[in-house]
């Protein structure tokens, strides 16, 4: 197996748990307005918004729009679901809540993980989350990245072959050469059909403990590790 | 003085000595052929192409393309001043030297500076270099961006207000809340231009101890400081 000349970084469920960070955001959330809302249950509902908000821009239907808008959006639409209207409540509390994907917490290996990793790897983020976003959650989890990509630099949503395509071509390396890093079957396998080499990582509690929705599209990929840290000693061979 | 909400940083003359690399390099380029080119003089004329290259971009002939395959275009027609066809050189050795401008070495100050800085505020490039040829420069040199933004991000090479507004867009920052990091005025002043708040870093070294080229447009910046060091002591009031 020849060595990959970078790697580049799915975030959410792979670097973050969204779902534990975005019910603690949502449980407070609630608390202050009163509302008897779950939220963990809420996390779950507002994920379950993020690919047909995204995929309105994949079709060509809506140019690219940033993910920091596209949650905004689908809090609103979620919250009217909840019989809760968005505009009784003050726009800086609902802008900060639709924000709190900026502050999702690391999985416990990945700050070590990535810091090993990047001692020989250029490490970048290919990410759906917008460059301000993806920054603001580095900061503040200290993710060592040596570059944010992903969806905002290449103007495309994953899995468009654009989207992990245009990430190699800003590297300047053939996308034989980047390893996508993922702990999601399908974004591998788009990563797989442009060339890109992949690793899965496992990540059983993503979706708290449940089958990830796209367990039936595991494949035989180039690595396989359960953790950041065990990635690198694969990678250190 | 309100506070910055990032830091944008000018890399080229402001974070790297590009002259003294330059001129190492060439020097041993030339050597390894056997020409007697002095290699400080050689940088200076390289460096004296890198505005007019960027020029065919910024006023719309060309296209943006990236300043890895400029440096490779006036490279060649440096060499052919110097009665030197490029054909005649191996396209691998070729490359490397116009690779130069990713292995550049960084001012005694900007390592411990940026690292410093970065503490308080969110520090990025906002420099003509592009992705990939920052990233490289900066694992080599250790320079610790959050992330690496300018011409190639916004698709616009400096000065044009493109360039710095598009930074700050990206950021989902105001730019008046983005403050640009560089030692040459004539930066400052299109920064200062589009709203941005300006920090000088004098680098009387640059240009081997001769003025820089645009002294003349010095103007009364935000701030001013003769090292990173120095310019984190006055943000950090």
């Amino acid at each position: 197996m020849p060595q990959p000349l970078a790697l580049a970084f799915d975030v959410f469920g792979t670097v973050v748990d969204w779902r534990t960070s975005i019910a603690r955001e949502a449980d407070a959330f609630f608390a202050a307005l009163g509302h008897e809302i779950d939220g963990a249950q809420f996390a779950d509902q507002w994920r379950g918004l993020y690919q047909p908000a995204m995929e309105e821009c994949r079709s060509g239907r809506r140019p690219y729009t940033r993910l920091d808008i596209l949650n905004r959006e689908t809090l609103e639409a979620l919250l009217a679901r909840h019989d809760i209207d968005p505009s009784g409540i003050e726009d800086a509390a609902l802008d900060r809540f639709a924000r709190a994907w900026r502050r999702l917490d690391p999985w416990p290996d990945a700050v070590e993980g990535l810091t090993r990793l990047k001692v020989r790897f250029p490490i970048v983020t290919l990410s759906n989350g917008n460059t301000a976003l993806t920054l603001e959650m580095a900061r503040r989890a200290g993710l060592p990245w040596d570059t944010i990509l992903g969806a905002e630099s290449t103007g495309h949503y994953k899995p468009l072959p654009q989207a992990y395509l245009g990430t190699a071509d800003i590297l300047g390396i053939a996308p034989g050469a980047l390893c996508l890093v993922a702990a999601h079957h399908s974004d591998l396998a788009a990563a797989r059909a442009c060339g890109l080499m992949t690793a899965y990582v496992h990540r059983p509690q993503e979706y708290g403990g449940r089958i990830a929705p796209d367990a039936n599209l595991a494949q035989d990929w180039d690595y396989r590790a359960d953790s950041f840290i065990g990635l690198a000693g694969q990678l250190e061979r």
